[in-house]
């Protein structure tokens, strides 16, 4: 009874994409195919954080959804792992205030972007990196990482396809690379992002990385805003939907009433 | 010209096994056709240190092929990784003796299993790890694996199924198992191991873990030397060909002559 959060990560290498479309198999349709079932046929809307596209992965992703059955939070949990398929998952099941929503009340997202620095690929990670040989200058990198927080407008970094209304400025709270041995790890926090933006933000930083362009460059690219004034675009593939904070969340939760 | 001897790694998820068979995708099968390529056609027998069974994957196999075409080694590597498909990648590949065989010439293979001791499966990791969930006690496991170093009849931890014509007396130079984080480690070196010896030696090991056989009865259950006095044999997705020895590899290596 009532409206049910749901933490869900993904491999996102056998879907279009997270959102339903008229071709290609999609995280939407899977996760509604099994709600639908829980619910004897009856047809379950889900409400995500937002999209990702065909080859991005979530670790964290958020989605919402209403329902009329009652049940313990562990058994949503174990029902919809049990239904859903093999690259799909369901990390936490909570019940929450019907006021919450899992689009509409977004804080923060975190991004989170893969770069395999190495000459070789890797069968077992293939799928979860952007392989990018020789020298990379990852401290040139967090430089030009520090000059991008803050709120701009960032059409720079937005994919001309864009099907977007409304204006370009986000907020990046925090952007940061570091390097784990031969991954580099990019983390991007902030109140919102632009279709590609994350994408195009790590094509440029590489950039950045292998000495094309200065950290110091970041200002202008931003000040452009025009999208050949960025760099390429970097592959899905290396892209996670990390991570999801709601505003109040605590409150949202209905975890110590009911059930 | 000559002898090639090649690492490689492989992703056994979408493979049938190593070994060429009627039905089904193999390795054998993926490396032939890129080596017939490269020689325009004309058909090249690979020979590898052994097989792999459906889903067993590996890091390093090794194999060899002899070849009339002259090219440097970094060469082979490149032709072979542009013809091969994703899931099967060329480490190394270097000319050798003549002499060499990588199949007879094997000093030392280690297997290693990977169990994940977590309530939850890992969307990304999911090809690669038996998950167990529930207390595994490590110590206990360590402690068995100590018994099983030495040369023993295994005909215990061998599956009915073999078509082994020899003896069973196999010797395991070191055996061990540690975690890290959530992932549970073992490792298993030997001069040779038998029909799915090391899914049975971690199936089994993994009911000490559990506390329903005690360490100590390693030694009974080798002098059984019947299958039914070991444990359930553990499925192959957490289990990876991880190196192979070669006795005077060095003297073998061509690598400082001709090319």
């Amino acid at each position: 009874m009532g409206r049910i959060k749901c933490i869900i990560s993904y491999d996102g290498t056998g879907f279009s994409g997270y959102q339903i479309q008229p071709n290609g198999r999609t995280v939407q349709e899977e996760i509604e195919k099994a709600l639908t079932k829980v619910h004897k046929g009856d047809f379950v809307r889900v409400v995500a954080s937002g999209r990702t596209d065909a080859g991005v992965h979530a670790k964290g992703q958020v989605i919402h959804f209403d329902t009329d059955i009652e049940m313990p939070e562990p058994n949503w949990k174990k029902a919809l792992n049990a239904l859903l398929p093999e690259d799909v998952h369901v990390i936490t099941a909570e019940k929450v205030n019907d006021a919450f929503h899992s689009r509409y009340d977004v804080e923060e997202k975190e991004y989170r972007y893969f770069v395999l620095n190495a000459e070789d690929d890797d069968v077992f990670q293939r799928h979860f990196y952007w392989r990018r040989s020789g020298e990379i200058d990852v401290e040139a990198i967090q430089k030009a990482c520090t000059l991008l927080e803050g709120r701009h407008d960032f059409s720079s970094f937005c994919s001309a396809k864009t099907d977007l209304q409304g204006d370009k400025i986000r907020t990046i709270y925090q952007a940061s690379c570091h390097r784990d041995g031969n991954m580099i790890i990019f983390s991007f926090k902030g109140s919102g992002f632009l279709y590609n933006m994350v994408r195009i933000l790590v094509g440029t930083l590489l950039e950045i990385g292998k000495g094309k362009r200065p950290a110091s460059s970041i200002p202008q690219v931003i000040a452009a805003e025009d999208r050949k004034a960025a760099g390429e675009t970097a592959p899905p593939q290396g892209l996670f939907l990390w991570n999801v904070t709601y505003l109040e969340s605590d409150k949202n939760s209905l975890q110590n009433n009911g059930s």
